[in-house]
């Protein structure tokens, strides 16, 4: 099994997140690429760090938006959204290559990440970036989404994920965050509901009937100091478990 | 002989030069990275003309200044500007594989390739992020710099270049722009000296001695009008006096 | 009659329209607040020529989106439109109000225009925006949009515009760009229809029935040559044909 | 006497320094204007609670460099230096109207603040900048700095600041930050320093002679838990000895 978080998000003299500990506990980074977050000399970091740690890079693609932290839909034009996935892509590649790796994957970050669920065109875009710059890149997303389905149909390899702490439906859709209940918090359950992703076992869905998710990787938080703890509980069950944990890259 | 110009220089609305027109004169584009410059959608569409062109694409690396367009000095700590270059580098890479082809060369831009010429911890910045990203690139400067210098004791091909439009003082050195004279505007003159300069014969430096400069390259301009012209002057010149004209890189 | 157009849109070396030019033509300056467009360096100047010019400036604020040029719609939360809206606002009327006068009224740009006319909540965030800073500073819209709507019951003055070089459909409303013939070119033509909107009488709409439009303001283009001289035609024909000329605010 | 830090360095998802503890401590906020920090939504917020505590706003205007926090000299032309902070002025003042109350004074940021000690163009750009809005407007800054000498020729009120966390040189200058001893640590000592220079009696210098700050104002910082622990030390020592805090302006 695969765990994977977001990285990298710092941006000058702005922290956000334990990337040091974080390394410790996942097995791909998600590594912001400069356009929701993450500056030059912190994405060189985070690159070298991963590189040591034994973490495969992902590159964090996202709309241009540091003021929203790209967590703010961006009407992009196609070619537009290409061009500026593309652009993060090969930055963030230069960096993990200089670093002595590369970037082993492709997350779409926040507003994207929910764009690309059901906006065709978007999708459409960012998919057709990856390919244009590699087509054995893998792209990491949600199941069910247009995103990984074009990607398919692309050629691409897929890579669907769950979420440690989120809630999902019986159709096994994300519970709106608005909703109450919509996003988990007690570390044991989150940890043991991990363990049964990774087993392929049900877990219970908001509705307290059984749902089988069955991801490649395992999408956990990092970016509070609750937040780590819960993914090292995460990392712990599953070992302790006896479920494998390796980069799905 | 080559003749490099900087081009991708327009950004979203906002245009500056004529791209496809210089391609037409240059060898060796100089292609902005997005830090001065450089929306990543012109990057793309840059990087596939000059791929059809034929045209080498340089990094045209600069400090991260939009407003400013890379003209001021930045006071940026050598390890900031490293990564900062070293992002350039890797998205417009990618840019250019995508299109085809890949950068050729580096050459720092405005306000850089200025605080390069004597600012040794940024020279050796510079060098050092090429040098890390790929020893065997090529960077292109001003004769005589600290930046040229210290690239050559990296190992990196250096590549010397003189400027068709501007006057020399007798040492070598270009004419400071406040000056008189400093830059030239006749076409025919422009064009003359620059075959001189292919030719390894003298040029007239600003006191009216003779001044051999013996570039690598011949840096025209290209965001004016008149600019193109004297471009396409500077290149016929060249063309009929024999010299073939061709990418360093 | 008020005669509005874009200006100050220009950003540091990159230069748009011709403010200069048009400040001869209209009454009323939409003025970028820097959030699409406009450097303060820019805008200080714009400020000062409108100001020497006697025409009315006004904010014509925008998402944060240089990039795009504002012409994409962004899902700003409302609170951060608001103050989004306020600090264009602010940073306008402190250049303006160095040049010896003041922001006479507000009109988003772009994307947010088109947003404002149904998007409930962004249309409130603005009108919010301009009645915390000064419930007497009118607001310029579509007629009716949501946003004219909501400013007139928070009691601001408001101000409907028509486009001198737009195709209305026989409701009243824009006809698309995309569709054929939503954008006239026609200068003479142009002309004829401002003097008809400005006389109460009826325009001819894309059915080729009578539609009458009265607006308070006519909104013309000059970010091109050619639109200047549009610009200088319906001043000619308005003026010719009697209609005083003035700022509506 | 006055206490002031730096507030409103905050930046769209990047929390810095903790606003609302520090306005329980400081008379005024030295708040952040956009170019270096800040982002609207804070801006304003911060304000509307200056306004409440009874706080005192000032704009602390920076260069163009979010990337750099305004801690990185940036060789602006006055001209474009002067319009940045005019811009930077207008925005937060029309946050500050809007939450019932004004900018009171003007203090420079990082690297502008550096610059502005010596660099006789820079600082009679921010001089002009500030004449130029309001004349009326105190300047907060360095004694002996060009900053203030420019200022006061101009007309403004200049307001002079020590340092409570910084040791001095026998000549009043602060000793660089880069040699030991340099930041004082201890919240007793750093207290009873601020004692003294509140009463006009000597301090320490760094060669242990005795040196009178009598500064107008003194700065305390806040960007860190530690700091602000050492910020209400230094309150509580203040007026324990009977010192009455309220803002300059």
């Amino acid at each position: 099994m695969d765990l994977n978080a977001d990285l990298g998000e710092s941006f000058g003299a702005w922290t956000l997140g334990d990337d040091a500990a974080m390394l410790q506990v996942v097995t791909s980074a998600n590594v912001a690429c400069g356009f929701h977050a993450g500056d030059p000399l912190t994405l060189r970091r985070v690159c070298a760090q991963a590189a040591d740690a034994g973490v495969a890079i992902g590159a964090q693609v996202s709309y241009r938006d540091l003021a929203g932290f790209g967590r703010r839909f961006l009407d992009a034009a196609p070619d537009e959204l290409a061009a500026d996935v593309l652009y993060q892509l090969g930055a963030l590649d230069g960096l993990a290559r200089v670093a002595g790796t590369r970037v082993r994957y492709v997350k779409p970050h926040g507003a994207l990440y929910n764009a690309v669920v059901a906006h065709e065109e978007q999708a459409a875009a960012v998919v057709s970036a990856v390919a244009a710059y590699d087509r054995s890149l893998p792209v990491l997303g949600l199941p069910g989404s247009a995103f990984l389905r074009l990607a398919g149909e692309a050629g691409l390899p897929t890579v669907a994920e769950a979420f440690a702490d989120r809630a999902y439906t019986p159709a096994g859709t994300l519970v709106p965050r608005r909703q109450p209940g919509a996003v988990l918090t007690d570390a044991g359950e989150i940890a043991r509901r991990c363990v049964a992703m990774a087993a392929g076992e049900p877990v219970t869905d908001v509705d307290g009937g059984p749902l089988v998710l069955a991801p490649d990787s395992i999408c956990v938080h990092g970016d509070t100091p609750g937040a780590v703890a819960i993914a090292r509980e995460v990392r712990a069950a599953l070992t302790g478990a006896g479920v494998a944990l390796a980069p799905f890259a």
